[in-house]
Formats: structure tokens, sequence, C-alpha cells
């Protein structure tokens, strides 16, 4: 054997702050420098902080959500150099295994303040909500969110390898112009390059400043390398063909999630944490051409919680808004409306609507798209396995129910003097609103 | 045991014209008259065409596809009265099977021509195809898409109750006024009631009339009542919970698919066929106000195809258009770039474009939403079960793969004296085509 | 396409009785005249009777189950014909789908009487008893054990080519030395040729005495072919290699099983039928050698009814028998104690034993060899579906059990006059009785 | 919160000897001092050493394995009292985890030598062998069976609680009668207490001499207690139902497994492993009666690897065993019947005997009963999954196979000096040996 056990190839500290961690970055640009060095072909770890570097702590309110500082996020642990790697190449990651760390045994979900961040559902919905998750072995549980328990589909909510200058160029572009062509009033529509709050890693300040001006933000995935996919099973065992821009791949990764739902319904929506990755990595010489690829593929990996296909409850939801109006072929709405009607009904059970937001967001909820081409309605559905209760959520014991026999289900964490979250009409005046792709201004 | 068999409540005929067969219609209307009557809790056989009422012949041209007449689909089973249902009930429909006729052991799948029908990537694949499927027992195989073979996920493409008065008015209403609002050059956005090729089963000429000028068409699906939802794991076994708005319920049923992919991507994507479905039914009193369901909620049947997680490959799609240009958080566009990402990965293998359209359409394409909150890109996936070939699809074969190695992979059926489909640039000069909801004209 | 449908190779009549009808045949010779002729690549339907053809009727007393006459059995369809296959060649067969009539929705599952026949737990359950079964699509459902319904895991118990004269002579000696070498005071250990009720099919008498004289009986499985190997899982989609010992195959096939647990414990425990099996078969040439097969492989079908793993309790049971004895690594005893575990938790929720003998005979559960190895006691587990159940049976429920709450659970079907099965202390005086391979006297 | 991470209530040392450890012991008796205490409802982790105390080293040669001492065996962690718990109690065991340690990421497994422990298949492969694996994350490998990698189904071998001096004479009893009724010429059938080599815990002299004279061997599992029940399903998320004997319970757990297939038929068969265990522990009060429980029951955790039933090659065996000899529904020869069958296919690709029987034990091999009713024949199947290798093991691929074509599978160790391990022709002159329970002499 030689020597026993696998080697760290990055480092994170929870003593430093996020900002001052040379080996870790929260901007996508080619020139930030390489935070270490893996072999072709060599299994290592990676330690992550949360995606907000720490701004989220473990308490029974929900400041630090409504306050985060998006100017910051997402830490990312990287770039590293994958030895051989060359922009034509694939890099072949295989995730071996993701662990929280064994001494930070929790993670988070938020509902962003519609304010500042915001989410998906955060026109009828609008207050910043946080629950808490307990971690221990395989499951988690929330003392914010009672007689739920599951089984983590733990995974990576982004990585990728950095950009050329001529893909930045690419993304920069392309974002300014919807940017430009789309002024929402009440919303951002993309996040371009902002010069506030730059980390990238052991880059002197001259070099920094040009990241900060050109790095592209973290928040989108993007076609070209993937980022933040946010795809729930991309878990352990997972195997992903990533291209390669740059010499020695530039790869990173990061915004740990210990379970996530189709969707990431709340944004800060999977269950956030800091952890440990274990990867191998094998480079495949040109293997951008030999498959084509203009996006990274995956093959998930086989050990997924398992719950048996009549054990979830599906939910459908179509292309026609909470306030009657037709839309036309928009998945996105239609994907909000399926989400609302998983709320109202696990509204009945006595969990309030932000508690069942924020599980959405979490728990391995399937989200599918059933059928998209019967004009004008797209359909899609979702799916909530029963088995995460530790009562009966089926129908038949939906259909039982009397007003006075939920259970307590206690509360999530609002503001500070908050103990309900607001609930609105959803924007009802507002044309430009809670649209998907279709309702806003041009 | 007493009578041994299943009672079939409704017959259809290959022999006569689907227009005029009474057990049958094509509109959404209260007034339809009833059709048989099931009692409450009792187990039933339905008979069904195919949606075309058999405009698509097992040929080798897509002439039929080409030319279909739309005014006259669906072809649906029914209304039934269901005893004792009344307005407010929930209908609870157990799907204990579906199966083709014994003597019609075959189901087809279409790409429409872009101006008759048209599909989910028309501006790409304009032009008509079809494939034949063969059945044997539980498996499907093609002469016109060599080296697949599956295991059908078979289901009723339609379902639900009819509307009452009010439920049809604000669907009239609602679609009317999207399609006021968003005239589209080149394509239909919602189809008004249309009195041509109404078929309302034994209703007389004034009654049918009437019917014409008011009934909903069967193409979309709608929240109030499900009707075309596609859900290709509404499968044998499943459960639904449909609501009821009319005394009787009037529940009607077709569109059977031997298998479908989700989204149904070409259209008259899944293998659409005629068959046998067998219903269990039980009446809910009072069910939606008890469940407060909006839509109708399913849980599925327990004899799904399993492949295994590991033994799929999923393509990554965002909301960047493949002329490159950046949408806001649109999932359609998300899922139309996550299909072509998947056409370009099997063309590798010898297939042509047309025949990984129709087989995403029909085969059973695991299609998830990932991120939707990452602005401005929705991430969505695309499982592709590699069982389903008779080589091997896996990224480590396709870079084994050679220019000379592929294998015969045929041809699919393309209109009389044509022998490739035509494929466009995309509309690139369009700024107003292939959106998702986003990018027609206001 | 040509001709549509798929042709029926072997047909079965239910008006003439199984004895006359010159396509089946209860024995295994090399020498019974083919009953029908199948090309290399051919999909046929095959029609079978019911293991016993047609002794047990669909009523409510088990007379005709005591009374059973085993000299009789199995009537299997063929032998066929497979074109070009000859001895040294593997048949290669793909089930395609079974079925039952549609005439003949119902099935049973019979305790033999211990005096003729028996069964796994005959000591403690002497008794002959019956479910019947209705079908209903997938599902089936007894009168006779109620508050259970499950979907069929269906397949055929016995499939195989027939011996050569050298292999039947092999199987000959075989089972006589066991049956010289250990009389058993109460029961058969082995079944030699018995020249009684014999049926050959279309061969002369003749030839039918020499069959009576020679044939092998069906009951056992055997190494060389399978034969009634009863693996519940050999369902739908399954693909066997069957080894050829004859010009031509002479392939043989029956004893139809709607559903079977694992061990199908009490002997006719399956959910025995007729119905229609539909297969494609594929010779390999010299494929014996090739692959260097002394038995049958097979590889499942992926439409297995999916439950999830936590939704199963699983008993364990040991190689020490009900009487306190210890057995040497014995797993025949320790899958009896695994399964009277499970009868002693069933019957707490009001089931009679004998209702859940038939029931584990029947219903998809899972036998598995944990342990072998750590002496003297061999481990097995038994794990049962909680999800055929239409109420709760896990550990929580059983504990939340009053002695006043069960299900009214009737009864299943016993000798008429009788409405209790007898129990037995399991012949705790017998040091002979009740072993496995160990007990009895040499 | 409060304090974050679980409490460790058991430890070990890598650096002293387990017998001087005194939280270890090797002997089931009630007296065994209490090693720590863990509260009702208490989530803890338990550090374990490897079955055999660390005598197996990472290394190439087998002489540790032939020279295993096993008399040591099995070094469990405990016995630790649970608060309340007292006899007639049940003990719910929630495994929340298992994790290898991260300094220790390898295991072994080893088929011990005919002369000293031996195994199912000893009379073939006499000679002691073994083979290291390797964990990266959630997969191992090893250097002695190339080509493989899987996913460990990770468990505790042995868990149970104390039990009390009735028990253990009831345990002893009956050991001694089966030892004195069958003088096997060449391996024992059970093993009697044995006071050498005793570990007790922190027992005093006295205590420890008495515990030497009374106590069980571990080696066995019981169904009074469950024990060495060696279930390979007994993973992660699974709920153990333990009968408690004792007050405090004294809860035992050891011989943790990385991966174990069904039989774990070399005896050191699993991957065995030191690592750590979380479970979580609940006291159900009266439990044994209210559940009526004689053995344990569990339900399996919903994180198992999935491969999906058709990616298995399924094995058939019967009770004939290789000397042609018939047995009498003996499952235990028809088990290893089918072990054999896999040998003989796996060989075709290149690895010797030896590394396919070390791979059956510890891969996650499926084991069923099939048929045990078809008098004289049982039968088991086995189930091999195909996507452990990473070359193509179908049967498709082995008739493709030509000689000159398969891989360098290199070799396992063996004994120093030696290269090959010991073929026999399994006993064929003995009448006595290689039955199941039939075949010793009484």
């Amino acid at each position: 054997m030689g020597t026993l056990g696998i080697r760290t190839v990055g480092k994170v500290s929870f003593g430093t702050p996020a900002s001052e961690q040379p080996g870790l970055h929260n901007r996508w640009h080619p020139d930030i420098p390489f935070a270490g060095t893996i072999k072709d072909g060599e299994t290592v770890k990676i330690e992550c902080l949360d995606w907000t570097g720490g701004q989220i702590l473990n308490t029974d309110d929900a400041d630090d959500v409504k306050n985060v500082d998006l100017t910051k996020v997402h830490y990312l642990s990287g770039p590293f150099e994958v030895e051989t790697a060359a922009p034509g190449d694939l890099l072949l990651v295989e995730i071996m295994d993701v662990q929280p760390f064994q001494g930070q045994p929790w993670g988070f979900t938020g509902i962003f303040d519609r304010g500042n961040g915001g989410g998906f559902l955060d026109e009828i919905y609008p207050s910043a909500a946080k629950a808490i998750w307990d971690f221990e072995g395989i499951f988690c549980s929330s003392r914010h969110i009672p007689h739920v328990k599951f089984a983590g589909l733990i995974h990576p909510g982004i990585l990728g390898c950095a950009p050329s200058a001529e893909v930045l160029e690419t993304w920069n572009t392309r974002e300014a112009k919807l940017i430009t062509a789309n002024k929402l009033e009440d919303r951002d529509v993309a996040l371009p390059p902002q010069p506030i709050n730059v980390h990238a890693g052991s880059a002197d300040a001259t070099l920094k400043e040009k990241i900060g001006k050109e790095g592209a933000r973290t928040i989108p995935g993007r076609p070209e390398h993937g980022g933040n996919c946010d795809i729930k099973n991309l878990s352990r065992g997972s195997k992903v063909y990533l291209p390669v821009y740059v010499a020695g791949a530039k790869f990173s990764v990061g915004d740990l999630h210990f379970s996530q739902g189709d969707g990431e319904i709340s944004f800060c929506g999977a269950i956030e944490m800091a952890g440990i990755i274990t990867i191998n990595f094998k480079v495949i010489k040109n293997g951008m051409a030999a498959l084509g690829l203009k996006s990274p593929i995956y093959i998930p990996g086989l050990v997924e919680p398992q719950f048996g296909p009549g054990r979830y409850i599906y939910f459908e939801g179509f292309s026609v808004d909470q306030h009657g109006k037709q839309h036309y072929m928009d998945v996105t709405v239609a994907y909000r409306q399926t989400s609302l009607r998983c709320i109202e009904y696990l509204r009945r059970f006595g969990y309030s609507d932000y508690q069942i937001y924020l599980l959405l967001s979490c728990a391995p909820i399937q989200g599918h798209v059933a059928g998209i081409v019967d004009i004008p309605n797209a359909c899609t559905t979702m799916g909530l396995p029963m088995d995460i209760f530790d009562f009966d959520i089926s129908p038949t014991a939906a259909l039982a129910l009397t007003d006075g026999k939920t259970l307590d289900m206690g509360s999530c964490a609002f503001e500070t003097g908050v103990t309900e979250g607001k609930v609105t009409n959803g924007g009802e005046n507002s044309e430009t609103s809670f649209g998907g792709g279709l309702t806003y201004k041009e």
C-alpha cells in the first residue's frame, strides 16, 4: 500500500474569514492562481466552506439570512491544476464521497427576503426564513420542521473548470444583453461582474482588481462548463464529464448540499453545509471534440435513497399562474404552480407555508417535465416522498384528518421579533411580476 | 366468484370511422351524453382508439403524419357516468392495466410538419417523420430506429372528468386572452373552440353544434381537471385523484401510450396506440374540499422499468438558446437545449437527428428540473437509459468510436419521396422564434 | 409489417381433459413427440393449463386440494421443436410476457394435506387449505385472505429442454439411490418414474408405456436442464440460457404463476393459473461449452414491483428447529424457522396461521441466505413487503395493537365441514421428522 | 443545539493489543462488565476493531490468514448499558452510519485454510488466500482482484444484547448435544466454551475465568439474540429490533464489514474492517411479548446500491452435489452448487477460482432461496451484479471471448512461497464430506 489514506489537496479554516483563505475564490476567471495540483488519475479530498462562507449561523432567528451579503458568494475551493489537462480535453470527475465535517454536523436552508435575493416563490412568500438541520450519520432532521427525517442525497451544488478568456467574454456579453434588454422593476435578471467583495484566492491586488471587473458571478450555472448546476442526483458515485478550457483545467468545487429537492426552489434552498468532497480525476485528451460535448454530462451514482415509486405523492401543475393568467408553454410557471399545489396539500397537516417552502427546497423532491408540447399548457410534476415524514401523509390519511388532530409543527426561524412570514396575494396587480420567462416587460 | 372476467364498459370498432362511434368524443364539454355507467367501486375495461382515430398507418412513409387533421383529435372514450359522483367529489381512479389490442400490436411516433402541428424542436427539425413500433409482450422495437428495444411504461395520455359550464367558461376566457394578447407569426399559441370535425358522442345535431362552439379542445391539459397531462409514469398501478365538476363525473380517457419520454417532445411523441385500459373507480364524497385539491394528484404504480441510476447518461441544458441568446430563468428553453445535447451525443453512433428526436419523445427518458433559482439560468437534465440500446452507448464506448465503426441505423419514415428530414439553423435570424415563453412578440 | 400479431404455437382447451390434449405432457422424456415447431429467432405464444390440469376449482372448500392426484402433474405445454437446435447448444429464451387467460382471471394457492403432498411446514400445519385469487389487471386479491392486494411478479414455474436418454438415466439412477438409501417413515424423499396417469402428448400406446416406465417426474427441478426451478423473478423480460440435449431442443413450459414467494413454501404455493406465455427463442450454437454451463443461468427482467428496501420487514431464522434442536449449518431448517417467525408476527393482526402460510407462499416474499459459514448456525432472512397490505403492519403499528382492534380477516378454505386447520406440535417426539437434510434416518 | 457532534461511547486503540483493551470482549456472557452507558433515545458512535483484533495485515501474502488464531475472535465493542432497558424489552437499534477509520482505509477478505477455520467450499479450495481492499469514499477495489470496483453495502456483521444466564445455558446445552451426537472426522460442528484467549473487557481474573468456562463463542449467530447474523443488508438506515435479556441490555457490536455477499461464503468472507458505527438506541418496554419476537427482525435502510434487476446474472443450483449425489431438499448443498456455477462462469474471464471465491464472499451478491418444496431438489439462485466489473461479463461477452483475449487478472495473496491455491476433487471418495446438514456421520 505505502501511505494510507487519501491526500487532502484543499483545506479550509473555520477560524479565518473565508475572504482571507487563499484556497478559496468567489468568481469564475481564468487567471485565478492555482490553489493546488492534482495528478491525472489521482483521488483527493477537498474541503469546502458552505457557500456563504459562514454567514449563516446555527440559531433560531433568520436575521443572518435576511441580511446575507450576496456579493460574497459562492466561496469555492480551488482552482486546482489537474496535470496534463489542456483546452479541448474533458475532465472525468468521479465523486467518491461527500461528507460534512465531523465537528460541524449541521446545515441550513434559507428563504431569502424578496428584497435581498428572493426565490422561486418570493412574490407570495417575501419574508426571510430559515431551518437548521442536524446530521446524524446519513440522516438529517430539523427542530424547525418537526416530524421529518431523511437520508441525504449529498452532492456539490457547484463544480466546473475555469472559463477561458473567450468563454468568459461570451458569458459577460450574453448576460449583459439580457440585462440591457430587460429591466424589471423589482428584480435583477442577471448579475454582471461586480468588483465588491471579490475573492480571487492568492491573487495579488492588481490581478484581483482585474478579476473583480471581469470575473463571472458564480450564481448561475452556465452551459459551457456547468458550474452552479444544482443537480441533486450528482451525488456519491456520480461521474461527470467536464469541458476543459484552460491549461491545467483549474477545477473548482463548492456549495456542498447535504440534500436538495429538484429546483432548489427557495434559492438558498438545499441543506447548505461545509464539508469534504472526495474526487477522482481523470483527463480525457481531446475529449470535447471526441464526445462533441457543449455542456457537461454525467452518470449518476447508484446509492441514491430508494423510496419505491408507490411511496411518492405526485402533484401536477400547468402554465396557468395563480392569478388565472394563461402562459404559453412556460415550464417555469408550471413548476411554480406545482410547488404551490404541494404547499396547499401539506398545509393541512399543520405545517406553515414557510416550513413547506423550505422543505420542498431541500428534501429529495422529484421535479419532472411531463408534457411540453400541448399548447398552451406545459405540465410539470413534483413527487413528494411520503416516507420522509414520521406520520402518514397519504391522501387516505389526509381525508381522515379532522381539524383538531394535527401534530405540533412548531415553527421555522424568522427575523427577530417575527413569528410568522408574510404571505402576499402573489403580486396580483402586477402585470410584470411573477412570470417565468414570459411576463416581464421588455 | 360469480361471473368471471371484467366488464367492458366502452367498446370501439376498427371498421367504423371514429367520428361515427357514439362512445367517443373529441371535445371537453359538460353536455356530451353519457357513453355508459360505472358503479362506485367497480373495475371495468375501456377500449380506446389511438388519439388520431386511426389517421396514422403502419407504413414506411410519413405522409399521414404530414397531413394529419388536428381538428379531429383526440378521440376519447366516454364520457362515463360514475354512480353517486357529484360536483365537489374526487374520483379515485386506479389504473389496473393498460394493454394494446391483441390484433393491433403496434404503435407510432410522429414528428409533425412545422406547418401542421409542429413540436418542441420544430424550428430546427421542421419536416414530418414517423417511426412504427412493433410490440412483443412488454417490449417494443421499431424498424425505423434499429438497435433499440425497451419495455413500455404504458399509460393513458389523457384522463379526466368533464368540466362544468363554469369551468369551461374559465378555460375559454383564459385561453382567448392569451390568443388575443400574443399573435405569433408562425404558430398558434392556443386553440380556441373550433366547430370543425366535432365529435360529441351520441349528441344530436343541435347539441353537437353547441358543443362545437363551446367545447374545449383536448390538446392542452388544464389544471382544473388534468386532461392531456401526458405524464409518463401514470402507468399501471397508479392511483389518480380527479376533481369532479358535473353529476356522474363524466369521466373520459384516451390517448393511450405504450411509452413516452418526459416532455413527449415531438408532440405526437409517445408511442401512440389503440388499446384497452382497465380501471377501478371509487368516489370520494366532498373530496375536493377535504384534500383542498386544485389539480389532480397521483401516486405512481410500482412496476415501472428499473434501470438503476448508474445506467443513465444525464445531459444538462441551460436557458441559453442555440443562437447564444440568454433567456431569463426559462425552463422551456433549458429543456430544449437539454434535448439538443442528447441529440448531438447520440448522433455519433449513426442515428439521424430525426430518429433521435423520435426516440427521445417516446423512450422512458427522465426529464428533471434541476436548478430553477440561479439567475439567469434555469438548468434541466435529461436522463437517457443506456440499456434500451443493444450496443454500448456509454461515454467510454463513444470515445472508442472511430468513424467507420457505427452500425447500420437505417432510416425513419419521411414524406413520400423524401429520404432525409430538413435541418434548419434554428431560426437564427428570427428574434421571435424558438423561445419558450419569453421570446415571442407581444 | 406483414401479418399482425404473434403466432400461437401451442393451444390448450378448457373443455377437454388435460390428459387428452396432444400438446401437453406430464413427464420428462426425450421421446415425447414434438407438439409444434418454432423458428430460431421467432417469438411465439404458448398457452398453458394450470399445473394440475384443472383439478382445483374456484370454490370455497379445499376438498379438491386435499384429494389432488399428484400422479397427473405437471401438465406442460410442448415439447416444441426449435429449428436448428442441437445437443450442446444453448437455447436463449426471452420471456416477452405472461398473462392469464382473459376469461379465467383467477388462480389458486393450496396447502396440501400432509398425507397427500405435504409442504415445507406440514408437520405443524398438516391440513389441506386453499385461497382463491382474483386478478384485476396487474393486481390480485383473495376473498380468503382479506386486506391484501399486490401486483403479480408473473412467471413460469417450469421451463426447460428435454433430457437426452443419458441425462434421463443419470436422473433416474441418482434419485433411485436416494430413495434406496433413505427410507423415511412418513414421506417420500423422491419420486421415481411411475406409470400411472402418464401423459406423453401424441405418443402412441407403446411409446407412452415406455415413457411411463422411464420418464422423469416433473416435480423436482434438476441441475442439468432447470425444469421446475420455481424462481419467482424469472418474470417478464427475463432471459434464460437453457442447455439443449436433444435435436430440436424439445422445449416445454408450464406451471404458470401469477405470483410466488421465495421458496414457494406450501408446495402448491404460488398463485397457480392457466395462461399464455410469449417467448422469443434464439439458438446459440455450441453454447454449453462456450459458456461452460452445467445449469441454466438467467438475467431478470426489469419490470419487477419495486417496494423500496425500507418497506420490508425482514425476519431472521437460524438452524435451531422448533424443538430446540441444534442442526449443523442447515439452511433448510433455518428457512423454515424464518417462515415461522413471520407467521408468528402476522398472526397478531388477526390472520390465521393457515392464511399466513398461504400468503408467504405466494406473495413476493424475499428469501435470502444471510450467513452460511458460522458454525453451527446458518442464518436466513425473509422479507415481507408491508405495502401489499391495506393496513399498517409495521412494528410500530403492531406495538400499538390492542386485542380488540384487529380487522375481520375471514378465513381461507378448508376441507368441507372443517373451519380451522389443525396445528400440531411439530412432531416434537419424532427424532426423524421435520429436519432439512439432516434429520431423517439413514 | 448545544454541543455539536455525536458522542463516542466506545473507543479503540490501534497501538494496544485488542486483548488488553477494556472496552472489547470476545465471548457472550451476562457478567461481562459494562463498557459504557447510553441513554434511551441517544445517538452515539462506537469504534470497532476488525473481528480478528488486527491479526490480518495489509500485505501480499496470506500467512496471517493461514495462521489466524480463532480462539481470539470476535473482538466486539461493549457491552454497553442502555438506560432503562430490562429483560423482556426490545432495543430498537437504528444504524445511522458505518464508516471505516479515516486513517485505515482498507479491509481484507480471507479464505481460511481447511485445517484452520475452513469455509463453505473448503473441500475444493483448501488453501489459505487473501485479498486486500482499498477504500476510496464509498468505493472499494483490490490489487488482488483487478478490474472490480463497487460501492460498499457497509454493515456490522454482529450486533446483539447479552444472553441471560438461562439463555446462555440453553445455548451451551443445545450446542453440546450437537457436538456429542455428531463427530465429524475432519471438522468441528460447533464450538463449545473454550477458556483460551478469553477477553472479557474489564472483568477481573476470577470473573474472566468464569466467563471463559461458560461464555458462548461469538462465531455463530443464535436465534435468541441475533449476534453474528452476517446480514449484508443490515446497512445504513436499518432498524433492528433486538430482544433484551439482562438489565441494561448489554449491547455489543463489531465485525464491521465494508461489504459482503449473501452467505459470506469464505467465512472470513466479508471485507473485514475496523471502523466506526453510529447508532441510535430506543428502548421499547415489554416489546418482546408485545411483538411476540423469538428472534430479531429488521427493516433495511434505503440507501442500498441499486443495479437494476436486469444488470444481474443469476446462477441456479440444486441439491445434487459435485459428486453427482442427490441430497434431499438440502438448501446448503444447493447454495454450494450455485456458488460453484458462478465460479465456473467467471473463470472464463481469466480470474482464478480463489479470486472468484473471495469475490463472491464479499461483493454484493444476492443469494435467494428459490424453490424449497420440489422433492428432492431444493433450488437456490445467486445474483452477480455485472456493473461491479470494469469490463463486460454478460453472457454475450462471454460467448464472444476467444482464448487469448482475457485481461491480466494478477493474483490474490497466498501463503508465502505459494503462487496458486490447491484445488481438490471435492472429497470425491469421502462419503461424509462436503454435505450440508445431511452428509456427515451420526
